[in-house]
């Protein structure tokens, strides 16, 4: 088996409690030389969605790695633990959905198996805290070159749970999606590609109707925030190739009231 | 003496401003192959106690490493600095009780100093940011192999400052304690340890009685929060190994009012 | 060419994306040696003098590293990028103004160029995302080893873009300054350096009178905040060599209402 000298982490462990360096700390016991790298904790508590967002956002940069990520609201129930061969890389969580938007992004799951062989872990396994006895040893383990196959019982990679794809179509001259997420700018990434708007003929420059519920807004496309004055709205391809509003200078998500979830549609302005 | 590879810190920095870089920094320039860990930057400001419970609980499952603690709102007047040998490794920081539980959780100091040769230390001294301008660097240097003696006066151990223990006794059919601390969850840890509710008599599926002040509740004592429905409240074993007392999927801490200090009493539901 | 063995990073990214992973992952994937150091990702959004501040501050303390900055408003409009040797390292980022101050912390800027070499860039760029894109595999090439004029096209260091100095003078017996920044703890940074107060003839154990618009105090001038009792407000000479006032175990710029850039005006008692 390959070896890698790379773990990450990502969870909604948050930064004010010891968790994180527990778990950090399991891990440098188990291999001294394993290079730690947090992508984020400060998930919203039990926000699945948005830390599978998060996680498959960022995961193409990264080196190859074991990837531990826990958000985890079922921790101690029957929902399984699983280790997930995609990419270059190994991911290691909880099998409730959160890996699946990252395994996608990696182009699928290779292997998968379910994290059945206790040997492994640390003990005593707390109900509450897997990320530490199990899902980071494991996942050190692996990096330090244990053979996949002894971290449990092989299963079927198609049996693996998938969060629902974030809704995204293009019909009648509209693109429909949702609020992906909102990052600490305040800009509210859509569920919308930029290959939508261009199959629709929107090009930057071009003026873009946004609804939302019955709301509607004009706002101009354009291939950055800055592109306008600061207080106005703009919409931009962003940085994961996602159609963007943006308040340049400002708070979007929070002047235009559009939350994670919130239902948008996209269409060019009606020539008149 | 022995060298360690790892430093870790415990402060009430915070993250926004530079004060944990610039410690970072100080060890990286004493001893550029150290590796740095986090345990947590975000204790509350001068909060003695939640620093001392955060790494006591955490401190377990790190790596043999010199330790740097620095919660120290008596920076710059009498309080004196301090070097610890403990368990598999030193700590480092003021001796204001910060240190203590987890030096009790390491299974109690070896041998003790207080930091007087300035030799050792980045000057000019700021009197009021001893963790970069001497706790760091004297870290790093005992790290690096210095000779623990070298690092100042050997003092009795037994001087130390230390901070009371929690209050947790069991008498009368009834365990009490207090809060101990609330996580990023707003779960709320007790200071009453699961062996505690061993000797009520109190095992998993009981009901538990639970007093604060005039209010009292009967709540279910389970493996884990995640075995009730969303909403409700549940008491668990938490990854420290003391009771905790969890709203499913909510903030038990808001919920419930019961803030760190609070006086808590448990017992069995009364058999009628 | 020198080669670094550290990259350090400053930004407004936040914490709760995962934008600072990406840049660690994408200077992972150039320099899998390299050591990954965060100065701090909260800087509040697009305030680059809140960045420039942190930055010149914390550089003294930091090892020899190539340094990424980036709080860019105007990321993706015609602000240059670019890298600058100062000091014993490398500075890598929007030519705003953001590294000015650190470079005159370091001696000055001995050499810059325009970041032109799209060849070092990850593509395709986005026009929101330079620190993934340009900036760190830049600094990463430049950490390996890499010909600091390959980066692009040589500029005169004259013609760098920098932030006005903070107001600082002394005149008619009174240090004027404003208020640099407010740390975690509330204290109120002043512009004004210790050694104006010396000339002043203000020295420990003075008192000093501090004029904010019309709302003047009279403050004890002291060699910590710990100094004073609990709620009281103090005076002090900070870990940046700056004159700051605290309330010890308090909020001074709530308390005092003292915001960054609030022009204050600091005088000694007037003997009566």
């Amino acid at each position: 088996m390959a070896t890698y000298d790379c773990l990450t982490f990502l969870t909604d462990y948050g930064l004010e409690d010891g968790f994180v360096a527990a778990c950090h700390g399991v891990a440098a016991r188990i291999l001294p030389s394993i290079r730690l790298s947090d992508i984020t904790h400060l998930v919203p508590p039990g926000d699945v969605r948005r830390g599978a967002a998060v996680l498959a956002q960022t995961i193409p940069y990264l080196p190859p790695a074991v990837h531990v990520a826990v958000v985890d609201p079922g921790v101690g129930t029957a929902r399984r633990g699983v280790a997930i061969q995609a990419g270059d890389g190994i991911l290691v969580g909880p099998d409730n959905g959160l890996l699946s938007w990252a395994i996608a992004a990696l182009g699928g799951a290779q292997r998968a198996c379910q994290l059945t062989n206790g040997e492994w872990w640390l003990h005593p396994v707390s109900p509450t805290f897997h990320g530490r006895d199990i899902f980071t040893p494991v996942a050190a383990r692996l990096a330090a070159g244990a053979d996949f196959a002894e971290a449990g019982t092989e299963i079927d990679v198609a049996e693996l749970v998938a969060l629902p794809a974030p809704t995204s179509r293009v019909r009648d001259g509209e693109a429909e999606g949702e609020v992906m997420s909102v990052d600490r700018f305040g800009n509210v990434q859509l569920s919308i590609a930029a290959s939508d708007a261009d199959q629709l003929g929107i090009g930057f420059g071009a003026s873009l109707v946004v609804r939302c519920g019955r709301r509607q807004l004009t706002v101009p496309y354009l291939e950055t925030f800055a592109a306008v004055a600061p207080g106005e709205i703009v919409a931009f391809t962003d940085s994961a190739g996602l159609i963007s509003i943006a308040v340049n200078a400002g708070d979007a998500a929070q002047q235009l009231g559009l939350p994670p979830g919130a239902h948008v549609r996209l269409s060019a302005t009606p020539v008149s």
